[in-house]
């Protein structure tokens, strides 16, 4: 299969996307966020662009007589009104279990809306990592691993998270990868502890400055769950469908 | 400084570029070839969006009285009635002194064109990397490292020769860099011999398959001209201001 990578949300191309399966990582923290909700027993994430459309949202649900909980971030900073930031930590299953999330955060929630042309979007972050890639090796598809970036930049947490998904898939095949995919492999393979190049990213040190470490110790741990949330290409919802 | 690397031409935005010094990288083959061209004596490189383009140019040009060179490729192939391909070798001084080439090519032309609004619009490969940072080191604006790429995609060899840049900028001097630059700078730095990196580039391959592996070993060679070709913001020409 081919193996790409977009370094941003901002280069995303939906001509690009046809009959490929998307990985959308934004592993600081948006999708580690997505995947821990899951894993700890949440109905469904619905992402949301504006804070705006998150409580009109939350209005909608209400009405029908479904209760949701709102969570995001902007700026890495807890939005007035929502239940929980953008932590993982916090979605814990007493807080969580069976109930809708609404989510709105900076980067990951963007690159997930652009991506609804692929043929399959998966969610992936360094803590499900192996579940990816054993569900893409089911499929023979071209894959597209799109690294949300911050604010339209590109981040090395995500792309040595991409690098550390490449790595995986080419344990047992061999595949056709672009150079960015290439470069990618490289940097996980040359820093198997990831966080030793990481820690020079730029949002690792906001997230740090925020006193925000045990985030991101936790974000950096591989394969602590085994879910892949998958998003509805009809209605954006992610939720998981094997586990 | 910031440092910044933008690693396609597709990905250029204009107003990105306001204030900022530009380093326009196709090394394999397009500001190589510039380079050497003007370093041998060329008057100037005019670049050339189109084939129809270069051949108008050649004509408008010779009915001033103007005598100018074609130079140029598709798909890294010479173009019928051209007088030189996008080979560096060829532009040797018996040939070119003094003259005016015209030059088109896949990559490097189109990153020239888009980067026009940039305060300064430099030429780099690695054969004369580090007479453009001893320019840069003479001003103190935001650089942003431009790759052509190869198709709209990311290309390993521009990326790794920005990073040797971006090395030797980061020498004497703090700068800010943005993740991809520290990304470039990583590659160049555990690769210093940048054969051992390119030599699994897509582009790279395709020249190696043609039988240009001398033009190979020339483009990878580091610091062996010591021009800096500078694009001129109002006619896009190309010329050496200080030699």
């Amino acid at each position: 299969m081919n193996i790409d990578v977009i370094i941003s949300a901002d280069h995303i191309k939906e001509e690009y996307l046809d009959d490929k399966i998307v990985v959308v990582i934004d592993m600081l923290r948006a999708t580690s966020v997505i995947t821990t909700a899951l894993a700890n027993g949440a109905k469904e994430v619905i992402p949301m662009l504006t804070v705006e459309e998150a409580f009109n949202k939350k209005k909608e649900l209400s009405e029908k007589g479904l209760d949701a909980l709102l969570g995001g971030e902007r700026r890495a900073i807890k939005i007035e009104g929502f239940d929980f930031t953008n932590s993982p930590l916090e979605y814990t299953r007493d807080q969580i279990e069976g109930k809708s999330i609404i989510l709105s955060t900076t980067n990951g929630t963007r690159a997930i809306n652009l991506s609804l042309k692929a043929s399959k979007i998966l969610i992936g972050a360094m803590i499900n990592a192996k579940s990816v890639i054993d569900m893409i090796n089911e499929n023979s598809s071209d894959i597209v691993f799109i690294n949300s970036g911050t604010n339209g930049q590109f981040s090395m947490d995500d792309f040595i998270c991409s690098g550390y998904m490449i790595n995986l898939l080419c344990e047992n095949n061999i595949h056709n990868l672009s150079d960015i995919a290439k470069t990618a492999k490289y940097i996980y393979e040359n820093n198997k502890n990831i966080v030793n190049f990481i820690k020079e990213a730029r949002h690792y040190n906001i997230l740090k400055d925020l006193n925000l470490q045990d985030d991101l110790e936790y974000c950096c741990k591989k394969d602590i769950l085994d879910i892949v949330p998958v998003v509805n290409k009809n209605t954006g919802v992610i939720s998981v469908i094997n586990k």
